[in-house]
Order: C-alpha cells, then structure tokens, then sequence
C-alpha cells in the first residue's frame, strides 16, 4: 500500500514537472529520445540554481578550492589510463529470436523481484549472491549459466533461446578529424573527474596551489545506458558536479571523513529532513579506492545513492602519470617547514561526486506537496513546490489587482526596481486566489497584491507562499525583505 | 608592423591565459588534443561571469524571455528537418600522394593570399569570385577545376595528385543504445537553436507565452571542423548562447531592428570602444532568412563575428511541422482583441546567436595592456587584464602586510565576512607591490592590505587595480564600496 502511495506521488512529480515547464521528454515532437530529457524554463532555473548553490559553497567559500571547466572530448588515452576502455562494461545477452538485447544482471535481477514476490525469500538470496559472485569475478559464462538454470525467458519472444553473455562498453565514441588515413575515436567523457587529473599541474602550478587543495568543476558527462530507468534518475546524457581535493597520502582518511560530513551538511541545509539521508558505506570496495561511502536519500522507490565520496588514493594520478610519461608530483616545501625532508609526492585524492540530475529530481519531490486546505464546510488543496527560497526558480509574483485604474502601471513600475536583483513574474490575469495556487505550484516564495491603496500609501500586500500569511508592507522594505530571505547567506553559513 | 604587433599581441594573450590559468590546452599532458580548449581556474569563472551577465539582460531582465536547458543528444529527425544532414557540409578533397585532406575552398584561399602578396590584386579578385560562385551552387567539379587551373599543391607532397572533391559533414555521430538488431545513429547538437525550436510548443503552453516572446538557451555544440585555427576561435566543441524570439509574421523586420540594436548594446555596456564593433549585414542570404547581420568585433587577425542576428522567418518551425506532424502553430488571441480575427499561424523568429568562446577570447584580448610606469629614473611596467569589475574571476584581494602580529588572523575575519558576496583570493607571501602585480594579471579591480593601524582603528588600504589609487576605508564600508562597483546593476540599467 505504502508503494502504491509512493508510485503514485513518484508520478505526480513527474506530470508536475512536465505541466509547469520543469523537465519534458527530449525531442518530444518526434516522440522523444530514449533516456534523455531537456530542462524546460522553470527547470532551467531551478538547475541552475542548483549549480550555483554548490558552485559557492564549494569554491567560493573555500580559500583553497578552486574550479575549472574541461572539455567534454578529451585525449582517448586518458580512457586507457582512468580504466574506461577496458573496464567500463555491462554485461550484455541478446535473444536469438526477438533479436533483443539485455543486460544479463539486470534479467537475473527482475527474477529476483519475481522470487521475492512469490514469497521465495531463499531462493532470491541465492540466486543474488550467486549473481554478484559473477559479477565481481566477471565470469561471462556464469552468468549465462545462471540465466539458463532460472528458466529466465525473454520478455518479448518468451523463449530461452540465448547467445552468449559478452561485454558491452558504455562509452559513446564518435570520429575526430577528417584525415584520409583514418579518423581518430574520440568518447564522450563518461565522467568529469579524469578532466581534473590531467589539469592537476596546470591548476596547482598556475595556481599556487598549496596541498591540500582542491577543484571543482560542473559539467556534462555521457553513458549508453542499455536500459534507463527513472525519469532523471539514470540518463544518457548527465551532469555531474565533482570535486577533487588532494592530500597528503597518510591523511586521507582524516579527510574522507571530513568531507562525508562536509558534503551531508551541505544537503541537509537545505532543510530537507536528515531522516531522509543515509551513509552507505561500500564493504566491496573498486580497485582505486580505499575507503567510499555513498549519501543515499529516500526516493519514493527507497534510498539511492545521490552523491559519492571516495577515497581514490593516487590511482588516478599514478595512472596518468605512467600513461603520459609526465611527472604527476607534488614539491611540499611545507613538510620542510615543519622541519621534516622535503617530499616530493603523488598526492592522494578524495573525491566528492554528486548527480546533478539526480539532485534536481530529489529537490522536487521532496517540495512537492498536495496540502489539504478543507475546514468544515468546503474541501479544498493547493499543489505547492516547499522549495527553499534560493532555490526557487522565481523569487517573486508581482499582481495588480484589476487591470484598470492604473494599478497594471504600478505594479511595473515595482517590478522594473526589483527585477535586477531577482527572478520576477507578472501576471495580471484571473483572481488573485487562483494567481497565488499557480505560484504556489512552482515554488515563487512571494507574491505582490498592487491594489488601490498602493497608490495612496505605497504599500502593498506580500504574501508568503508557506504559511499563506498576508501583510501589508511599504515598498521601500521590499528590496530587503525579499533578500533576507533568498540570499545564498543562509545557506553558505 | 601593425600586423607584426597585433600577432604579438595575439600571441601575448594566449601565453598569459595559460600562465595564469585562464584556457588550458585540452588533455595537455598527452600533447594535447586538436581544436579543443579546457578552461582553468580563473577561466572558469570569467567564463560563468560572461555567462551570467547574458542570461540575466536576456531571461531575468524581459519579462517576456524565458530560458530552458535542452540535451545535447536529440532526435536524429531534427537535424533531417533543419537541414543539416543534408546540407552541413564542408568541400574536400585528398592528395593521392601525402594521403592528407584538405578543405577545397580553404586551399583556394590560400592562394589567393599568396596572389594579394605578390601584388597579382587583378588575379586574386577572379579566383575569389570564381570560388564564390561554385561554392554558392555547390559546384564539386568546378572547385577542382579551379585548384588544377591555379597550380594548387599539396603542402606536404608538393604535388597536383588530388582525387575529386567531396562534400563532409560536419556533425559528430554516435551510436545511441545496444540493440541487437542494430543501434541507432545519434549526432551531437551542431547548434543549441534546435533545442529551442522543439520545444517551442511545450515552452509556450506551459508557461503560458504570449507573443512576442524569447526563448533563451546556453549550451554545447560541435562540428567536426577539419581545420581548426586561432586559439579558441574556433574549436570542435564549443559554447553558444541562443535566443529565439517568436513573433508574428509581419512584425519580423521591426524585431530584426529591435534585437540588431540591443545586442550591440548589450556589448558595448561592458565598457568596450564602440569602435572596435561594426555590423556586417549579410548580402547573399541563407535559404531560411529574410534578414541578417553580423557584430563584429576587431580582433588582432582583423574584423570577425562574435555575434549574428537573423530574421530566421517561419522556415524552423515550419519543417519541424512538416516533419514531426504536429502543428507548430500559436493561436494569437490578441488579433481578436485588436478587433482583428482570430489567428492560428507559424510564428516567424528572430534569432540572436553568440559564440561564448569568442566573447571570452574577446573579452581577454580587450583588458589586455601592458602598461608602461618609467619615469625618468627607472623603467618599468605593469601586466593588466581591465576587466569590467562584474566580469573579474576574483574581486576583492586580501593582504596582510606581514605574517605576524596578528594580521593575518585579521586579514581572515576580513575575507571571512566578504567571501559570502564575492570571490576572494588570500596572499601573504612577497612584498605588497608584487601582490598588487599578481592581481592585476589577473583583474582583480579590489586589493586590501591589512596593516598594525587596521588593529588599532579597524580601517584598512583599498588600492584600485585602474588607477592604482589607494585609500584609507573603514573595515565597515567595504561591503557597499565592492558591491557599488562589482554589481551587475552597472551593466544591467
């Protein structure tokens, strides 16, 4: 019942987001692009504010953080180096009669929910831990095995009919150049991150940049996901916002701990519920990584992960540093102040990662309300967006309360001396009742009400999106009222 | 000689954005890759300034624009119906010899430029007119005509051993999905415009335009150039910012003049000589315009476009009726209020288009000076970057005089209370002159030095990067005194 309660709020989000301009299908007109989505005028402000919110908190505030923005196309060696072109794979098994093609771990795991909702719960361990015994020790013919024994047919054709179970890169890769003797393939990075190593000298030495430091960037990542899911949740097409902070090796672990803090802190001041956020600390750890932990928050699908921090060592560093033959060392001089020998070294790395899109999706339903308005006598609800007030696509709704008597005018006039420090809208249709529900439903945490007495006295009605509370307010205290409230100030503190 | 000073000049610039950390080259540790562009830590964040500085005279200041966020994957229909499968293509031809291809016209050229160097004026004027002409009618055969005639060789053979002339595509393409039966090709956006024209219906209807009205956007784009030249001029990934202004057919050349106007405007707020900016309207017209011009700005190559405006007509959203099947059409209900009948119709479009990169590259190469400081007794100069204040990647630089005493606790409660609001840098180390130098290589219009006397009465040395001014200021008016000058109020009025 729970579930159903949860698919269904999951689906309202998503109608939500589509009706008022948030997210709509990519390519929609030609019926969409599998996996892909495009953020619509309210979306595009939102996400952006985002970005801005971790932009500050990260670079801005921190003296020794700094942020860079790499290309998308980069050297097909770095893939070599970061693992990519080898490693990068999911395991993939076609149907010989549909012709279709599956991830075999995900056919395996669409059994497992089958055993699980017939009340196997024994069968449906087993089956997992044989599974990931596979997986971790990549063992195709396993897997393939696996599938066979289960009797797992092909949802389109029903027959067993298999192939073997073969890797599948998911790195899109396209034709560079124009040469006649063969073209050269270039991918489409599959992460931000490897665009930070192989700037770390350029940074650290035009930079000054002293140990520890880090760099942040935001950018579009790319991933041929065989089978998307979700909405926002797993993309073709991503966006990361990644930080990468080198330290000492030896004092990682002080760090890593640091930033799982930093990096919940950083969610949480957004007054989202902490109860919704978890740690998920990884037991199996990836071949860089010595210590990794995920912040996982409640989807009404359960907990998944939104952000990654890693404790990457000097994998990544070591790696590009064999691969391009360049050094990829660090000079301490402050070790020498501290009266120990001057140390030349790779620094260690711990990374923080987190799900632009994701995050997006997790700051909409978690605003998204339908607050039950009835008393006694009528029933009634709004749909409101609970958006924190920097996030808010617009800060403020400016309403003239007729179109006549001049109060269209005036209503511009305060529009024109607030629009250069915030997002406005206008709207002069309607009644004001049903102006305010369609702010409410897009988040704008103000509303003006320019009615007779403003031209009187200069003041005007706000009204605050939460509490519904009206007040009468002179114009003059508007510029600062609404800044106390939007200012990025109160989340950076 | 003024050539020789401007490549100096040119060259100049490039060095410093990489000494300081504004553009690196693109995975410069595996010796680079061609015609792609990383930006550093300073780059970075005049980059996100330019950006802010667009999206906020665009989107936040009319009230009638809105912006969105499209992907840069879209359905491979859309670049069927904008042309550009068809039609975006480059000439070229090979030599049979070195096996090296070239682009047909950009041989042609530079022969031409030899025939201008050795004073055969008559001669290069034909062979441009004659090149125009098969270009214009697409003429394959005559472009290789015309290279045989002329005695064009391969630069590396030396040879005339060219094979017939074929027209590339420009667009990148990937394959899209894992299916059995054969994936499907993808290409990566070659303009951010499109985004803007498919979803021009889900734009309208959620966010209840009426026309006139924007739709603006900043994003990747790509084109698979063969030769890549000028830094970041032009590179294979790069950055738009798009605006498309739907309006009613009729209406289309007062917009045209409406937008010419205000985007030369919106350059020239930044401070830059007018003069260094000409319109450059376009007498042989694109098949989709009906109008067109160029702004360009005076680089030290000469004359190029930074930003085009076209009077685009119906022509977008008319093929993506037709090949889409659904109606691109806006029902204009205020032609019946006018007295008017009601009207269903294609709106015609006004786009503005600037290339992000080249605004930076601009931007750079104008708040470049090295400006001479001898006096009669000793020679010296200083390295500046006269960025406008809202534009600097750092704005306020904080000095302790030295590293005892306190100061530097004092310097950090000072930035500790700035960094909310602006980008601050922290530097301690070196004299305070060649502090102050470091900042005005980078453009940082604010330096503070935080002295024994800031202990005693809580004031402290403002220095202005323009005319290195200093003054005396109150630790408590800092704050207004940055803001005055760092506002995007002074460029948005």
């Amino acid at each position: 019942m729970a579930k159903n309660n949860n698919d269904e709020q999951f689906k309202n989000v998503i109608s939500h987001a589509k009706e008022y301009g948030f997210v709509f299908q990519s390519s929609e007109i030609y019926d969409g692009l599998s996996a892909v989505y495009d953020y619509g005028q309210l979306g595009a402000e939102l996400k952006n504010n985002i970005k801005t919110y971790w932009w500050k908190a990260m670079v801005q505030m921190h003296e020794n953080i700094v942020g860079i923005d790499s290309a998308i196309f980069m050297h097909p060696k770095v893939w070599k180096a970061s693992g990519h072109v080898d490693g990068f794979n999911d395991p993939m098994i076609d149907n010989k009669d549909s012709k279709k093609r599956y991830r075999a771990d995900q056919l395996i795991e669409d059994k497992i929910a089958r055993y699980e909702k017939d009340g196997k719960t024994d069968k449906a361990a087993k089956l997992q831990n044989d599974m990931d015994d596979a997986l971790k020790a990549e063992d195709l013919q396993r897997l393939k095995t696996i599938i066979e024994e289960h009797d797992i047919v092909c949802p389109v054709s029903g027959t067993k009919n298999w192939t073997e179970v073969r890797q599948f890169n998911l790195m899109f890769s396209t034709q560079f150049g124009a040469m006649a003797e063969g073209s050269e393939e270039v991918y489409l990075r599959p992460e931000t991150a490897q665009g930070i190593f192989v700037n770390f000298l350029n940074v650290q030495k035009s930079g000054r940049m002293k140990i520890p430091f880090g760099i942040a960037q935001i950018g579009k990542a790319f991933r041929n996901e065989v089978i998307a899911r979700q909405f926002i949740m797993r993309m073709r097409e991503f966006e990361q916002m990644e930080m990468q902070f080198f330290v000492r090796p030896g004092e990682d672990q002080k760090w890593f701990a640091y930033w799982k803090q930093a990096r919940l802190k950083w969610h949480t001041a957004l007054g989202t519920d902490p109860a919704k956020y978890r740690y998920h600390d990884h037991v199996k750890l990836a071949h860089y990584a010595n210590a990794a932990t995920d912040i996982e928050f409640e989807f009404p699908f359960g907990f998944k992960e939104v952000e990654g921090i890693h404790s990457r060592t000097d994998f990544d560093l070591s790696q590009h540093q064999e691969f391009s033959g360049k050094k990829m060392q660090y000079f301490d001089n402050d070790l020498n102040e501290e009266g120990k020998p001057y140390g030349n070294y790779v620094p260690y790395v711990i990374e923080t990662s987190i799900g632009l899109d994701r995050m997006f999706l997790l700051t909409m339903i978690n605003a998204f309300e339908v607050q039950d308005l009835s008393d006694g006598e009528k029933q009634d609800s709004r749909t409101l967006l609970r958006l924190h007030p920097a996030l808010a696509p617009v800060k403020v709704a400016i309403f003239p309360l007729t179109k006549k008597d001049g109060l269209p005018e005036k209503a511009k006039e305060i529009m024109n001396s607030l629009k250069y420090d915030f997002n406005c809208a206008y709207e002069e249709k309607d009644a004001i009742g049903k102006r305010y529900r369609r702010q409410d439903a897009i988040g704008t945490p103000f509303c003006l009400t320019i009615d007779h007495q403003t031209l009187e006295d200069d003041t005007v009605t706000i009204r605050h999106r939460d509490t519904m509370e009206q007040q009468r307010i002179d114009i003059k205290d508007l510029q600062s009222l609404i800044e106390s409230k939007v200012s990025w100030r109160n989340l950076l503190r």
